[in-house]
């Protein structure tokens, strides 16, 4: 067994949305000190931070500043330019590490990699031409997706193909960008696996929660999810083969399709994920805690789930509900702290908890 | 309903331990800012703070430029000076209020306050010259303990008389500072309410918890108390009763033991306390967002038990066994983030949970 960072180290976190804010927070009930990297300016994860570095992932010298202030890197988000991660991994550990980062950060090494590991996706071709274009649509078919295989989230730099003769147009919306024809698949439900890896290697996953989504922005994370016992399994030891597969340390967040013909995989976040809010006022242990705990060599902790749990993101003007939720007998509420409430943005989380079924 | 603070307001809080720490995790849950006022350096609280000022409780200016930047102030610990307390007070609303720090803050005051609302103490006699240590010897009896009425804390300022005859030496022991004789209670157990009331007047209770202490420092708290259900009501009610008479804003601490004759009241304290740390996986909404909600003016939220706990101090070198607690099934952890690990320094506690009995 490894010895864990001593009480007192510093954890760099790049991002300072809510997700750095969560993490830190966890951060400080291990007894470590949180230090937030974040371009933009007054940042949630700021207010319970004990450090915090406003600069560009460009600013060679903010990045060595900050690493050389922290003990061990992390990150609340996947997307972190390369050669940031360079300069940062010269000089202090990143965990999880750039495998997984790699995988997830590109839709076509990811569905490799899954492919690779003998798990299913949706159908899927890459295309960086128009004649890879006619031969992807040819393969998939119609309706499908065409996303561009780098930077996406959210529904950005993506373009529907109701029909084949949409290829064109589709593919001329990626401005020549490297991109993927993903098939559409037919599913009952999305539910999404937290699980983690420390830095022994152990594995615990969390129960899996069922996901709904309103406007491509997740809207309720549900346990539990409504699967058979032998789903359950499958997900979860699924998930377990990911991690060990990519050698992972931290929490990760894989999100699976339920179809006729068993689980497919649809992404994998290698970080702590929205789905997975709900371990807040479910466990004994969070999804927190335990990314912290991996990413510092602790032992995980208990992740096992003491009650029944709805969480609901609210969105922009959804906060001005607040006060009724406040109200309301087993809810827990999380807000980010962020002053304005823009419509499509992530302003709070509310845990509706009840006795295990 | 008063309208609550918006999101975003700062909350001032007097102390930077690690009850200021746990209760500036509890305003950022709420999207608030926390700002410390704390003497020491590098306090516990600010790890998690969005600002720190380290001033003395003497440094007027520092007082009067803490209470222009925040919107409501609450503190951490009941002997703030007067003096500061005047000059806080005449610039921003201080939760809980004066009348709760001038009930807690002397003992025969607080005795008094307790007595008259028609409550059971110890027997006690108010102390000031040796005249009256005689005649209280001859009322109360021995054993029993001389305590100065101010500033008692975890045993200092205080002598006890195995036998009448310790009187004279006892009372030598006080420095001529005000004191308080007090008799012994043969107890069964000592349990303590954490109670709430908000700005609105509601009041809520924690479910009691029954308490060990261990060379005068409390060691553990269990939920459920092995109490009777009238005993659980009537310590409940008790609770209430002492909250509505002082018109209280906030979390207040009641400990009582409970005896053949029924509850007797030990000692009140104006803030959140260590006995109620179960709350924090034991509740939806922990005592210190509890008490968050109230100096804010937000609704109570739901106290209801759905575990039971056992709370653990670790104490000093304790905190070398986190290693083996952190693999407990059911075991969560709250360091404070101390750096040297002194005899007798609260460093974390632990909560055990199972499932309800």
């Amino acid at each position: 067994m490894t010895k864990p960072l001593p009480s007192g180290a510093v954890i760099g976190i790049l991002g300072g949305g809510q997700l750095g804010r969560m993490l830190a927070v966890a951060a400080a009930r291990l007894g470590y000190k949180a230090h937030i990297y974040e371009p933009a300016a007054n940042p949630p994860a700021a207010d319970v931070a004990h450090a915090l570095t406003t600069a560009s992932y460009e600013d060679a010298g903010a990045l060595r500043a900050f690493a050389q202030s922290v003990d061990v890197i992390t990150y609340e988000f996947e997307n972190i330019p390369t050669s940031a991660l360079d300069l940062l991994e010269s000089l202090k550990p990143i965990r999880p590490g750039r495998r997984a980062l790699a995988v997830s950060q590109d839709r076509v090494a990811e569905k490799t990699f899954l492919n690779d590991l003998g798990l299913t996706t949706a159908p899927w071709a890459s295309v960086e031409t128009a004649e890879e274009m006619t031969a992807a649509v040819e393969k998939i078919g119609a309706p499908a997706i065409l996303k561009t295989t780098r930077l996406g989230y959210d529904g950005k730099g993506q373009a529907r193909l109701r029909e084949a003769s949409d290829a064109e147009s589709a593919f001329a919306a990626m401005q020549g960008a490297p991109a993927i024809l993903e098939g559409f698949v037919n599913f009952t439900a999305e539910v999404s696996v937290i699980a983690a890896r420390g830095l022994d290697g152990q594995v615990s996953a969390y129960d899996p929660g069922e996901n709904i989504h309103r406007e491509g922005i997740l809207h309720t994370t549900t346990v539990p999810a409504t699967l058979r016992p032998a789903q359950r399994q499958d997900a979860v030891l699924l998930a377990a083969r990911i991690l060990n597969a990519l050698d992972y340390v931290g929490v990760m967040g894989v999100e699976l399709f339920v179809t006729p013909q068993g689980l497919l995989v649809n992404e994998i976040a290698p970080r702590v994920h929205n789905s997975g809010h709900w371990t807040q006022n479910g466990c004994a242990v969070d999804q927190f805690e335990q990314h912290i705990r991996a990413v510092t060599g602790w032992p995980l902790g208990d992740g096992s789930r003491h009650s029944d749990v709805v969480m609901e993101n609210l969105i922009g003007d959804d906060i001005t509900r607040l006060p009724d939720y406040a109200r309301e007998p087993g809810t827990a509420i999380h807000l980010y702290g962020k002053a304005e409430a823009r419509p499509g943005r992530k302003m709070a989380h509310i845990n509706r908890v009840k006795p295990r079924s």
